[in-house]
């Protein structure tokens, strides 16, 4: 199994609210309630870590409420690189209503400057000269307030000239500036990815057309994801499509984060393509039944890949591409 | 100046988003977020502590984000004496919008066992027979789930055997448990007592007349408030009614653990009864103009005591009372 590094620039502790109703103006008594350590580079690493990948997980926390963070990646067996910074994480509220209603308050980020961001590439720079230093990087998720573009581009360029494959998923002009940077690996969704294209990538055309000039562009793995239409994928061997089985979606905020976590296991293990797409995108369905992230031990899961159909796409369609 | 033990069962971290509206089953960005620590007997103890008494704070803290709580404690100067406890503690969630509607969604305390209360027990023992014992102890705030009213009422009888004179601001069947504790000094308001007296209290006479029961039942100062109309005390001495001074209700939420660490401060200080209501009914008001505790460095305070109306109730109207 591989040593992966993952990376939560801003992370959260989500705050679920359990309530059989939301009255506004007054006080409520949520049945429940739940705080949980979150944030997507995080995510990625749960689903390595439970594949049974050596995972170790860095980024920013604040030093004041980093605690439900440590014990989770003590229970999760993440080896754990976080820089602190002082004051607090932020908090994202989601209000769960009897109904079926979801109202979510996702707060601000904890503010970072340059001597916060010059901590994290030192504490990453020892990871990566370590004597186990990882086989591959992932950088997932939103940019916190006070870290620029310049300061995101730098951490990545940085990342990028260690030579471990770097994987980026992240939206909007952090996208644009990740795609800059020529990762080993993105998968935006097609509406994250429409402002870089300038077009609204509703077909699979063109999300092929888009992943293929993200490809030509220097980025190994281009993905483009589109929910229940699939998966686009092309790289140096070709081009895939595929089509995940039909789940009843129940939350789909863990889905990218798993397919993330499901493509680095089958390269890492050196599957084959088709083999590797089957597996992220079977376990990215298992996600999206429930709340949290993929579980390849779900009873049903070679079902969920059976199911999974992949297709290749031939080469008159993906020409163009450096096959 | 004196030594006070603050004691809060069921303290919550306060998380308050500011928005601009909150749009229902959507994913809300607020302007603002900020996470405190909170709870009644920490209001109390803070104010206290401005006063320049020094305090201990204790009770029951999740260790997995006791963080905030710890640094409030060294930022507002008290003694940490909190027993930690497995887990979270709450969280209580407050929406504030621009158009001035606020909606509160307060989450279940911590479970507290059996263990846990002997824990506090011997760790207020500890306190309680300490080189510098307390003077007085407080215990606020609601009870956390697991803690029953006979846990209570035998954490009372405890405290009460020290000899330290001991205040309890608590409602519901916990005041009512309170009461038959004897305490040297209880403050519900009218809404909170109206079940123990079996009447709305909805005047100043019904009023005086449950005062006057409390105080004969056994508790040396018993003080009945009813927010702008004032608050009754009946004490050995006689009957005192406070006015507050006129002011604009902002937030009243600390207004009532402002008034109890008022009259502890003027009784600590052996003020005189009128001195002592006078300055903590000003206090009081001081803290309903703005979110938080009263604060006795306003640049008016001396004018809100000023415009405090405070009144003997003479030996006819307290007849019955032990004077």
């Amino acid at each position: 199994m591989a040593r992966v590094l993952c990376i939560t620039l801003n992370p959260a502790l989500d705050l679920a609210f359990n309530l059989d109703a939301l009255v506004l103006g007054s006080v409520n008594r949520p049945t429940s309630a739940q705080l949980e350590a979150a944030g997507k580079g995080v995510n990625v690493a749960r689903v390595l870590a439970e594949l049974g990948h050596s995972v170790t997980v860095s980024g920013f926390l604040g030093s004041e409420n980093d605690a439900p963070f440590a014990l989770a990646f003590k229970q999760l067996g993440l080896a754990d690189a976080f820089v602190r910074v002082p004051g607090s994480t932020r908090i994202n509220a989601k209000l769960a209503e009897q109904g079926g209603r979801v109202t979510d308050i996702n707060g601000p980020g904890m503010p970072i400057n340059a001597t916060h961001l010059q901590t994290l590439i030192d504490t990453l720079d020892a990871e990566l000269s370590s004597a186990m230093p990882p086989q591959a990087v992932v950088v997932a998720g939103s940019l916190p307030p006070g870290l620029s573009l310049d300061g995101f581009c730098q951490l990545l360029e940085h990342l990028n000239a260690s030579g471990v494959p770097l994987w980026v998923d992240t939206s909007g002009p952090a996208l644009n500036a990740a795609i800059d940077a020529h990762p080993a690996g993105i998968k935006p969704n097609e509406n994250e990815l429409a402002d870089w294209a300038g077009d609204t990538l509703d077909t699979t055309p063109a999300r092929l057309a888009a992943a293929k000039r993200l490809h030509q562009s220097g980025i190994a793995h281009a993905l483009v994801s589109a929910g229940a239409e699939g998966v686009l994928w092309v790289n140096a061997q070709g081009a895939w499509h595929a089509t995940p089985p039909k789940v009843t979606a129940t939350n789909t905020v863990c889905a990218g984060d798993t397919f993330v976590a499901g493509m680095l296991h089958g390269l890492l293990n050196q599957h084959d393509p088709e083999r590797t797409l089957r597996f992220a995108t079977a376990l990215s369905a298992e996600a999206v039944r429930h709340v949290g992230v993929g579980n390849a031990n779900a009873a049903d899961f070679d079902s969920l890949q059976q199911h999974t159909r992949i297709r290749r796409l031939d080469d008159s369609i993906t020409e163009g591409a450096t096959l």
